[in-house]
């Protein structure tokens, strides 16, 4: 890149408060994002040490009124890590902030840097027999602080939460070069305004992440999970109250598959072993974890003999040990492979009151039916009202031939969200992909109320500019 | 009042715009709080009937730059709800907006107006199966909107979380007089700032909340309670850790008791009847509940067996029926009325990392001790590191002769808090009591981050003037 050659005066600035550890080579991985929709560019890639040093930073940044770009592990979907236009930014990447600060097994807490893997924050955890109950596919890569800055979701929401529910205090860099020093261990603190909140979910736009205070859940005892073959989402919506009532907080997962799910595996993934001799129409993949004496399996078994008896479900397999549990899992967690493997037109992360969830299915469906020929796979986390309903093209045909009907397809789909008062960003945030959609969606008022914040918080514009609101 | 006599312009501005229902008189009841420390005044009380209503009367003050003080029940404890200083407010109730307004039972979701009594959500859930689990002492009298605006904790935070972690959705007026409709029923929704948690916990000082779409949890099917004596706090906190890993989410609630709490109730509140016939030096109130098939009093009996046999525990009492498990809670719930027959001198709401907790009474105990001959009642919910640490005269003395201790009492008790890494304030908020508190030990970059909000969303500074952040 031409600003390497010709150092920005930003470089000579960082040069003088920074070590020559903080600053990056400009690897392409840095600027790409991971369904490849935008490339993003920079000055320089710094990855400070501490917090003082991201402080540095920010203040040159805003001296210079240059742009920050805070970057994670870069697998955000939705352009968040990635500046595409405007001017280069520096790109601050978190990950040599990656620590274990500290783990307090007594008090269920742990205190990580925000370059912290997630999967690294889940063995801590585990190594004091304790859960981290934050959970996804890119668990292995991402980092706490991208998680937080996007209230990242995952498979273990029905029962513990987002990510800000898991986050009982934060460090972090203010847009003025400010510390706020907000760790905080407790449970219970009505001391001003929620900071905390604000900065969770604003996906870099109003400061930098450098430290959490975390959560820490005692692991269940006995865990079971069981795949189920159910007639229509309704029956699954059902089958979900049913296990709310009879279970309570014991159910970690309830994940709604359609055929189409087990149809794509089969075509793309054949390797993966698929619960079913013959595929449903559609599947719950259900996990409980118990406490004390109880026996997982055995409550499984209970509650779904009697949903059996109730006609809520037609077929259902428990795994009959954690292998098999892990097996069920991978399914799971293998469909966003085949669905990459097959080439999505239009993805969509949406949320629905759960009570419309089964017609909102019925309705998107014949709207997308009725541009095109197109094949939809619909699953996600059914019970937090969260479907990730993606359209592909029709078996045998290319993708490129169908792509012109992306805008079509979305606009469809999150109109429909919309009719229906759902959300057209379940989990994934607004990052660079949603600004209009936030803008066409959003309440108006909610709207200015974040435009006076941003304003008041970041008066230059520097933090991630043009992600969440327009530049 | 003066100005009941020759009307404040505000008054007939009000009068255009709202109807000659939403004026009230000016009861005594607006003006007073529980604790008798700020007495407040106002130009007009008005209760609107609706949110068009509440958006007028934030207009008009606007216009007329007259502040607004938004009024639940009135049983906050820090004087948020009433102005004794500045230009007399607009005293706005929510008290004719108490509707419930929807619940969906399948989605565990209910909708009211925000001047809804707690008490009648909790039995509006109930009519449906289902628990709202905020339990407060003044659940008779408070109102939703005031719960939230504060945060309110109670005796479930354990389980279910503060009023914050079950609020899914608001409908509130901003400062400029605009309606968000932020009424969602989704469990997941990234579609820009946290403005739900930001307007959660500020005190009616960033607008006026309306409506709030609450979380329903299904109820448990088996409850039970115990008493149990213990040696010391460390005791109690190792229970805990115990309770945690062997019954999960199946803990409701974890209340520690003094000593001190027992002997104020004998002298005070003989007609409650007391779990142990020797008052221990510290006791916890236990409250589990499962669900399916689960016996929780044979879960309980299991848990307490071992917690005695490893020395845990010296005595413990279940609850043999329902009517005894309402017994104990009345215990519990009896210790702030035995409190204030009693008369404390200074009383403070505070919460710690719970690994320092048990050194915390300690010192606590010995800073008080060290000011002169004072009783300490120490009680609250342990399992969220929030304890009340209440001072009182010596027996048979007058509270008179010791008032003017108090801001020595409060200013030790305080500061040992934050040199701990506690809180000032778990769950009674900042209100007027506690802004110079806010000052002295909340952070710096926090507070110009808050007074930056505040400045950015209510520039004209109408909302509840001088609660949380000095006017």
């Amino acid at each position: 890149m031409s600003e390497t050659l010709s150092p920005h005066p930003v470089v000579a600035k960082l040069e003088a408060v920074l070590p020559k550890a903080a600053f990056r080579d400009m690897s392409p991985g840095y600027f790409e994002e991971p369904r490849g929709k935008y490339h993003g560019r920079a000055v320089t890639v710094v990855a400070p040490g501490n917090v003082h040093e991201v402080a540095e930073t920010v203040r040159v940044a805003r001296q210079l009124g240059v742009g920050i770009v805070p970057y994670g592990g870069g697998t955000g979907l939705v352009g968040g890590q990635v500046m595409p236009d405007g001017g280069p930014p520096i790109l601050l990447s978190l990950e040599r902030m990656s620590r274990i600060r500290a783990v307090h097994p007594a008090e269920g807490v742990l205190i990580c840097d925000a370059g912290a893997i997630l999967q690294t924050i889940q063995e801590a955890a585990a190594a004091h027999g304790l859960l981290f109950p934050l959970a996804l596919a890119s668990q292995g890569s991402c980092r706490i602080g991208g998680n937080l800055a996007t209230n990242a979701g995952g498979v273990n929401v029905l029962r513990y939460g987002n990510a800000r529910d898991l986050c009982l205090g934060l460090e972090a860099v203010l847009p003025d070069g400010t510390i706020w020093n907000g760790l905080k261990r407790l449970r219970k603190d009505n001391t001003g305004y929620d900071l905390r909140n604000l900065l969770i979910g604003s996906e870099g736009t109003l400061g930098v992440i450098t430290g959490a205070s975390l959560r820490l859940f005692p692991r269940p005892t006995s865990d079971a999970a069981a795949f189920v073959a159910l007639e229509s989402p309704a029956a699954a919506l059902d089958l979900l109250v049913q296990a709310r009532s009879e279970l309570g907080e014991g159910i970690s997962a309830f994940e709604l598959v359609a055929r189409q799910s087990f149809d794509f595996l089969a075509e793309t993934m054949p390797e993966v072993r698929q619960p079913f001799a013959c595929a449903p129409n559609w599947a719950v993949l259900i996990d409980i974890g118990l406490h004390g004496a109880h026996d997982a399996a055995h409550a499984m078994e209970v509650f779904l003999e009697r949903a059996f008896d109730a006609g809520l479900i037609t077929d259902g397999v428990i795994a009959a040990n954690e292998a098999q549990r892990a097996a069920f899992w991978s399914v799971r967690e293998s469909i966003p492979d085949a669905n990459r493997r097959i080439g999505s037109i239009a993805s969509h992360d949406v949320s629905l009151p759960l009570e419309v969830l089964p017609d909102f299915i019925t309705r998107a469906q014949a709207a997308v039916a009725s541009l095109g020929p197109l094949r939809v796979n619909c699953f996600g986390h059914l019970g937090d009202g969260n479907l990730h309903f993606n359209a592909f093209p029709p078996s045998g045909e290319s993708r490129d031939a169908y792509k012109a009907m992306a805008p079509q397809v979305t606009r469809a789909v999150h109109d429909l969200v919309n009719d229906m008062d759902g959300s057209v960003s379940a989990e994934h945030g607004i990052g660079r992909l949603k600004v209009t959609d936030l803008e066409r969606y959003g309440d108006p008022a909610k709207l200015a109320a974040m435009r006076s914040i941003k304003g008041a918080l970041d008066p230059d514009g520097i933090m991630n500019p043009g992600a969440v609101l327009r530049g």
